[in-house]
């Protein structure tokens, strides 16, 4: 029999920005006890999911084992590590632990999908700890860009792993804890077997600056600023919604909050004891009332998002308030990569009606949640771990990353998701392929992201779509013409006649033609119906459409 | 009856980057007689316009008034200025007038279109001139990132127009003529009505660099990197091709060509006697026969195109090469914002084979090739125009430049595609709203953006699509089921059975049911099943899919 070991296994996150979603197990090859940590989603886009919802990472692998599942841990409340809690509950069924704002969060996830709550357990930082199995798991405080967030460690036979989360090195964070060194050298003391690190910001040269940098600035620009000043950041930004409010109130604005995320983060993060010291807010019916020099919105919709409160203020009167020139808009944001064009979009709309846009301004109304290439590395050297696993990161994150591990003498490895790593010796070491993808959910359906729907999708907006019905009577002769409709290609094409009547035209003169031999092969029929369409459409407009072929026949 | 008048109206380039084409006219109002400055093309994405496959401004305008049409003035070759040359001949029909290699790149557009190449004229730069109608025209060179750029001089009774093209200063441009102060204020000497202006970099707060900064950094990148270097840039920039074949000779590389564009741009440059002194290249093949260490590939694909050698290297072997570990790939370009997707695609491809990438290094090993805010003020201060419209920039562009100008004491006006600008007064005044937009072409077939075909790609990818075929024998009664088809749909949903089951047997029990006057009345059946098909679905998969019925009426 072979002995116990202690496994990594990345389904998401490792290999992309987003869903991210970890495994642990400790025991005999192939009967490891597991722990989760984090569930995830990330968002879709018309180039590769249009018309899906939301995005998580495949849990077959888990599925399969769910009687090994101990527990799921959340590390802090984003989208991209508790945003699948609630959706995945029913595959899973363990019990999942967060600390109080997170816990929170999940809470609510949990509730929109008729999951029970009974199953989430709030749980203390450090030095608390929950024992699970072989696991003994205690959430380590660190700085990010919401409240809470946490680090974990993760004890088992085999010595302790430490799980950064998504982390920055700050030391005066506005809300929430600051960064500890103390409190990593002291956890790291008895030894570090692994340290699985946060990798988005590995190309990042500089340190990462504190949230407390940027309130001088941003209160400036309030003060200096002639018109209504609206200002989008991630509503789970809790510091910078903070900073935002204080700044504006010492410049003598009104603030009113905008957007059902921003309020509901800010209640959340006041009703758990985070948030302290904000300015009173108004409603958006108030705020109309108040002399626009005087008012300061903060409002969701900073990555461009459609439906959220900065594109509804960039194109229309909403809740009563409309945007004029002379009025300023921050972004207090990046764009996150893929988000340009509806970010772009929204200035653009801003500037045709005046409003003068500022952005972050190489850092001066933004500082990043995570951990630069320094903070990284004080990381390593704060933690003295025997490996490095860099995880969260796209594949060219956890290279850079693990080159810098190994550069600086300590064992690493770029490990993406479906790869687990057998943590027992001097270094990683890959153990097994899990096949792993992505869970699509898509209005109240879930399926995966290979199953073919998407793909049909992607290739009906770029084909677009002819739709052939034939009726063949009693005798398998042809009754009546052949019927086309199209959707989405042009109506006239090279011959200047409608498409549609081409179309049916040749396949009409087609089936009159066809020997009853033909006619009564259904797949043959079919495929030559979708042939001729193809080929007719090739020759009037230069493209070949998706078909759908429907012989109803009679007899 | 109303004094002669110029004016100014733009089609396309006014409110975005990309499928620039402006109009000038002179004469009596409603007749003046026109002169056209570029026509270029601007690409499609999934979000707005799958499936097309290029994008152009709208010409119902000027196809209704062809009559009145002198001339095509081309400034210069990029796609976007001169891309849509020879689609749009036949609505047009009239001469186009171009500098040599210019006009080379618009002779392969024209007969790749199949439109004569006798309406091409080459014309010598200024002070040669061209007198078309009212209208005498100059090309002045200008340094840009393709070679023989030029602005134009525009004189007509009313005085002289300045339209700059696409432009930056650049005194050392490697390939091509340098900017040219003395030129520039020599030909204002006499007094400029109207400088039409560039707008794209006026956020750019520094002034622009020059093309020649970049050898010495780019030499020192081929020394030192282990293996083959690969760079991308666009193969429209002849003097970086020059550049990085250069220095890759000077470190001893061998340089191989990649991409159709790529060897196309150098063949023309070199045929035009733009381009002297390009090192000896080497086919793929040969390539495939020399150490990687000594190889220097350039290549096109810079902005994450799927099909181009960039894509194509990053994923496979391609002619026979292919990237290891130890190789390095070089962006020599910019990311255009909303290709980031496309680009991160290809860098994390690239990181899995282990290949080490480079980007432009914030600056390092890129240039703009469009004039910077200060750069801007230079152009004003040189030609001291008597008004500044700002042009080929999007709504934030050209307001901030109509700010600056202002802000300087020169009147301006934000002027988006279809204002057309009466320049007859001290400022810029609009004299009529013209109907503008975009025409899409789509495999062969030309099409507006309006016409709804897009509309419909994008709810299919949206939504999904469901196809209902129904057959009423003579007495209007239904003779079989309802048959369903369904395309980018999950299988199955809610109640866990087949989602085209249910579909059929929702509408059947409906058909089933329904009275002698609802199925006679072809409006309110379809509209009825499309109704209870979109509801079924709703319940079943939560969202409602596009619908195409089929009703086939034996009677």
């Amino acid at each position: 029999m072979s002995r116990d070991r202690l496994i990594y296994l990345p389904l998401g996150g490792a290999g992309e920005i987003g869903m991210n979603a970890y495994v642990y197990g400790y025991g005999a090859p192939g009967k490891e006890r597991l722990i989760v940590v984090d569930l995830g989603v990330t968002f879709p886009d018309m180039d590769t999911s249009p018309g899906v919802d939301l995005i998580m990472a495949d849990m077959a692998w888990l599925e399969a084992n769910r009687k090994r599942i101990e527990a799921v841990f959340i590390t802090h409340a984003h989208e991209d590590h508790v945003g699948a809690v609630g959706l995945l509950w029913d595959r899973l069924r363990a019990p999942i632990y967060a600390r109080k704002f997170t816990a929170e969060i999940a809470k609510r996830k949990l509730e929109e999908q008729g999951a029970p709550v009974s199953d989430l357990h709030v749980v203390e930082a450090w030095p608390a700890t929950t024992t699970v199995g072989p696991f003994t798991v205690g959430f380590l405080p660190i700085s990010h860009s919401i409240p809470e967030s946490s680090g974990l460690a993760i004890d088992s036979p085999a010595g302790r792993v430490l799980h950064t989360g998504d982390f920055k090195v700050d030391v005066t964070p506005v809300v929430g804890e600051p960064f500890d060194a103390a409190l990593w050298e002291s956890v790291s003391a008895g030894g570090v077997r692994a340290l699985m690190c946060d990798s988005t910001n590995v190309f990042s040269p500089q340190p990462g600056r504190s949230e407390a940098t940027l309130a001088p600035e941003i209160e400036r620009l309030y003060r200096e600023a002639g018109g209504m000043v609206v200002a989008t950041t991630f509503a789970s930004n809790v510091a910078r919604v903070k900073t935002l409010a204080l700044a504006a109130e010492a410049a003598g604005r009104t603030i009113c909050l905008m957007g059902r995320a921003m309020r509901r983060m800010t209640e959340v993060a006041e009703a758990t004891g985070l948030l302290t010291g904000f300015p009173k807010t108004v409603s958006p019916e108030e705020a109309a009332e108040i002399p626009r020099q005087n008012l300061a919105l903060i409002v969701t919709g900073s990555q461009g998002e459609r439906r959220a409160a900065s594109a509804q203020l960039s194109s229309q009167t909403y809740f009563g308030l409309s945007l004029q020139e002379g009025d300023t808009f921050l972004f207090s944001s990046k764009i996150i990569p893929g988000n340009e064009r509806g970010v772009i979009r929204i200035m653009n709309q801003l500037s045709e009606k005046g409003v003068d846009v500022v952005d972050d301004d190489g850092g001066r109304y933004h500082v990043s949640g995570h951990a630069n290439r320094p903070d990284l590395v004080q990381m390593h050297t704060l933690t003295k771990p025997q490996m490095i696993v860099p995880m969260h990161g796209e594949h060219r994150h956890l290279r850079e990353h693990a080159k810098l591990a190994e550069e600086r003498g300590i064992p690493s490895i770029v490990a993406t998701n479906g790869m687990m790593l057998d943590l027992m010796g001097d270094r990683p070491k890959v153990a097994e392929y899990i096949d792993t993808g992505r869970l699509y959910l898509d209005g109240s359906a879930m399926y995966g992201a290979m199953d073919g729907v998407i793909r049909d999708r992607i290739r009906m907006a770029l084909n677009g779509q002819v739709t052939i019905t034939l009726i063949l009577d009693e005798n398998d002769e042809p009754l009546g013409d052949v019927w086309c409709e199209t959707m989405g290609l042009p109506e006239t094409g090279r011959s200047n006649a409608s498409l549609v009547e081409v179309l049916e035209a040749d396949l009409t003169q087609f089936v009159n033609r066809a020997k009853r031999g033909t006619l009564r092969d259904e797949e043959g029929l079919d495929k030559e119906l979708r042939r001729i369409a193809r080929n007719t459409a090739q020759a009037e407009i230069g493209k070949k459409p998706e078909v759908t072929v429907v012989v109803s026949r009679l007899g």
